[in-house]
């Protein structure tokens, strides 16, 4: 059961940050809030999306499983007003969403839960270096290593004291290198790995309206990028797997 | 014969609401405006343009009959600015009609008028219910039913004392109901059609644009949506004709 | 050998005014700045771009010919903002231009110089008409040509003391007139060319930046269309042949 109304743009942000990676997910609902987490159709992504209860206006739901199509929920996003508040709401046992926002009331039939993948369980992995930047020079750093190859190397450079990112063309390379004063925060252990740009392209557009994304980052290890929605009422963490260097 | 200026946002809002259904169509000038009355292709939707001569800042006509090709009138408006005057021109037994805006002058070659299908016949039908709303807000609708089916119901819930549409696809709903304060006028006799978005969406984008919109409405029956152009001297009329409500 | 600074602003319009007609060029670099002169694959258009050295923020060169990959670089501006300062350096000897903006670092292996057309000869030719209007006259005056056809005529008419461009349809037609009045100058020698709009199109998206063109025409004779950049310190011309007029 769930009885929650929500601001359209936390709802609108959440369903975006999970939509840059797969088209349906399992949604855990319980007295403290909503939370999911998947696995990109290639197992080469993951995304964990955390609502408190906090960042809903009002919250009242039993603990309960449901499967939600994501492509589906960003249309119907789609018609939200900016300032309209939705109501979601979800009788025990129903397999009915009823989504009302403005004059408008949405049922949506919701998936069923056993054909959506069982949720990943979160690799145990160190990554020693740790940086802090704004969303939108993120985003900007993608956008460019797009224009020249379709990987990018993100990496800290603790000697020099730097972030930096790097991507090899055929004949062309850019770089970028940020250093502590052009960081929001930087934890400087040696790190670079190789990631592809078809994935960061769309989580780039996501993190790119953060005020602060924290990457934490290791030697040819898997990339993470946490940051917050609804001022800190909700939260999302990205893992991205490594490609392999090739020479 | 046709000599006149009008303002070209006038002009703009008479040819898209007229191209929203057909590509060329018959226009009766006289002495007191401009009008046309076309179907489209397929015969299930109709649209009355009339301008009055006061639509106009400058106006002088004898009675004639002339094919005017609407997509290519919608490419020659494209290069109008905003703040231009159109003047219009035809000569006597003429077949080019001469648009003049800003330092530039088109001549246009007219259809002949006998490969236009000629004028259909209104038909009489009663539609007792009656609704007066904003077109942004009819416009919103239709959008919003569009993104989960091909179909909308169009009603009036007496008892209820409100206007209504709906939406079905195949698992998802949507419902929209909007009581006698949230409507500029209200004749609550009962009523409810299905129609087309096909058609409804065309129409929309032309309808969001007017600060009111009549719509009357019966069971099974056609829709008619009435609104004005050039504050009141410009009257457009579309009849809709309803679908079979498939079970 | 090349070290200089540039307003991203100047870089843009520059290289979009070599854009419009190839997609790499020979650029000559000397102690007085930097130019190109090319044609166009079908050998119909010709544009020469001069910038000074003033145009430059500093300026430091030692004379060389590289070989400029147009496209490429117009994908890297996109990356660039507003009020970055981009500096471009090229060692002695070296087949790479570093690009600088913002923390970027962008390193482009330039073309083979020697694969790319030797520069054209400019033609020696006698337009007498001269006529000068604002670039974004120039460019509506394109997109309202393009409307109806896909060649345009310009010309002056001496006697009426007037700049006109028209284009024909195949049932239709358009005629823009300018008088000296609507003009910023008019050398009213009798002229009237036909030219491709194709290659009007690229050039007016360019040209409708400029505050103020020239254009020298003759009868059935190529047309001139020159145009500063960056204050008068740059300087871009183009050259396009005219057609055969059909009858």
């Amino acid at each position: 059961m769930l009885k929650a109304t929500i601001d359209t743009e936390t709802f609108r942000e959440s369903i975006d940050a999970v939509a840059a990676l797969v088209t349906e997910c399992r949604l855990h609902i319980d007295g403290n809030g909503v939370r999911t987490r998947a696995v990109d159709t290639a197992n080469v992504a993951m995304v964990s999306l955390q609502l408190d209860r906090d960042a809903f206006e009002t919250y009242e739901a039993t603990p309960e499983d449901i499967g939600l199509d994501i492509a589906k929920m960003k249309n119907i996003i789609g018609m939200m007003g900016k300032d309209d508040l939705l109501s979601l709401s979800l009788a025990e046992g129903s397999h009915k969403l009823e989504l009302a926002f403005g004059s408008y009331q949405y049922s949506v039939t919701l998936l069923d839960v056993n054909t959506i993948r069982k949720d990943p369980n979160p690799p145990t992995i160190e990554l020693p270096g740790r940086v802090e930047l704004a969303g939108s020079a993120l985003s900007s750093a993608i956008k460019a290593a797009d224009v020249i190859s379709d990987k990018i190397a993100l990496g800290i450079d603790a000697k020099a004291d730097l972030f930096f990112m790097a991507a090899e063309g055929d004949t062309d390379h850019i770089k970028l290198e940020l250093n502590r004063d052009q960081l929001l925060a930087l934890d400087a252990a040696e790190a670079r790995s190789l990631f592809s740009l078809d994935y960061l392209k769309d989580m780039g557009k996501v993190m790119g309206r953060a005020e602060r994304i924290t990457i934490a980052l290791g030697v040819d290890h898997p990339v993470k990028f946490i940051f917050d929605l609804a001022e800190g009422k909700g939260h999302v963490e990205y893992l991205l797997a490594p490609r392999i260097e090739a020479d």
